[in-house]
């Protein structure tokens, strides 16, 4: 295997191919070119066959990629070819909307485990998932071996539960406030703060920024 | 002004180094170091002053940065120093969660018109928005001003109001659906597949992908 850094865009793309192989598969399309991927997402043939080249060979010259065979190895390469057991923290109008979302558990992402503070939520469902206490944080990690961390809190809580994440032992959390975080080290964070996606489409847009 | 093509993960830097500052603002902090931006962020002090160098000369030496000034600086950058007029299709969980979500309102993103197709939807306020049949969809974006269309149908119909939004006039659209869609070249689009980040996580999680 190649030591290179793996870009976070070419990670990205590769998730954006994995997924457009999946949509090949349902029209049962075996083989395809690097081109036509390139057509399908919107990227260069070089650039796919640039990204795909980290980590290893794929494709037959003149033949092109077996659409299968290229999408689990995708998957595994994702670290998708396992289930993550996953908590939400904050059952809100957002983080109900992820509990709900299809789109985690259809790349196995499970969340078991959902926490709230309010007491007119606690007890009821989401998803098929009783909303309990925030206290039972560090029990559940642990009994449900969960790795992941959706923090969806009203933006002054989320540093303390990000620290209490920490301590009961999850190794990535997903950022949805708008809140800066801190985390040690050893931890994964990554801030998906919706309108950051919105604001690099005004940066692109460029009304403002004329050069 | 230079002519760098500025890469994409400075433009989200960006948009995390205006979050900061507008957090430093409230804790009434006058003037910062780039290495205290950097540790706040959690970048290398290097990457906080490349990332501002594509824009010009920002701090003073010995002294660090005007935070205020920065932070009015990096809005103009970032195109939030306007007001945009958004159009949500789909006012299923997900559309409800982004048109409820404060965070777009709070950078200036102003969702203002929201259809669906469903009629027990259409005639109910989400936000404060009336939710109307997308038949109105050409009508609201001409009258509206309209420039940004955020797209949280369900998969399947995700290309045809893709088509819609596009005919109608807007520059860019946000796909929140996982359907790889096809838009003419003018048009900016991003897909915010939410799982996407979830993805990055499990790569980098690196259970799966041992080098």
């Amino acid at each position: 295997m190649k030591a290179y850094k793996i870009p976070e865009a070419t990670v990205m793309r590769l998730s954006i191919y994995s997924r457009y192989l999946h949509q090949l598969m349902e029209e049962e399309i075996d083989t395809i070119a690097s081109g036509d991927i390139a057509r399908g997402v919107g990227v260069s043939s070089a650039q796919v066959r640039k990204d795909l080249a980290y980590f290893g060979e794929f494709g037959t010259r003149g033949v092109g990629y077996k659409v299968e065979e290229l999408y689990s190895h995708l998957m595994k390469i994702l670290g998708l070819d396992k289930r993550w057991s996953v908590i939400l923290v904050g059952a809100g109008k957002l983080g109900s909307a992820l509990a709900l979302y299809h789109g985690f558990l259809d790349r196995g992402f499970h969340i078991c485990t959902v926490l709230d503070i309010d007491e007119k939520l606690i007890g009821t469902k989401l998803n098929g998932v009783i909303i309990e206490n925030v206290d039972v944080m560090n029990a559940r990690i642990i009994e449900n071996n969960i790795e992941i961390g959706l923090v969806t809190v009203p933006a002054l809580s989320a540093q303390n539960v990000t620290d209490r994440l920490v301590e009961s032992g999850v190794s990535g959390i997903l950022n949805f406030t708008p809140r800066v975080l801190k985390v040690p080290n050893h931890i994964i964070l990554r801030n998906v703060d919706l309108s950051v996606n919105l604001e690099l489409l005004s940066f692109n847009l460029g009304y403002h920024y004329k050069r």
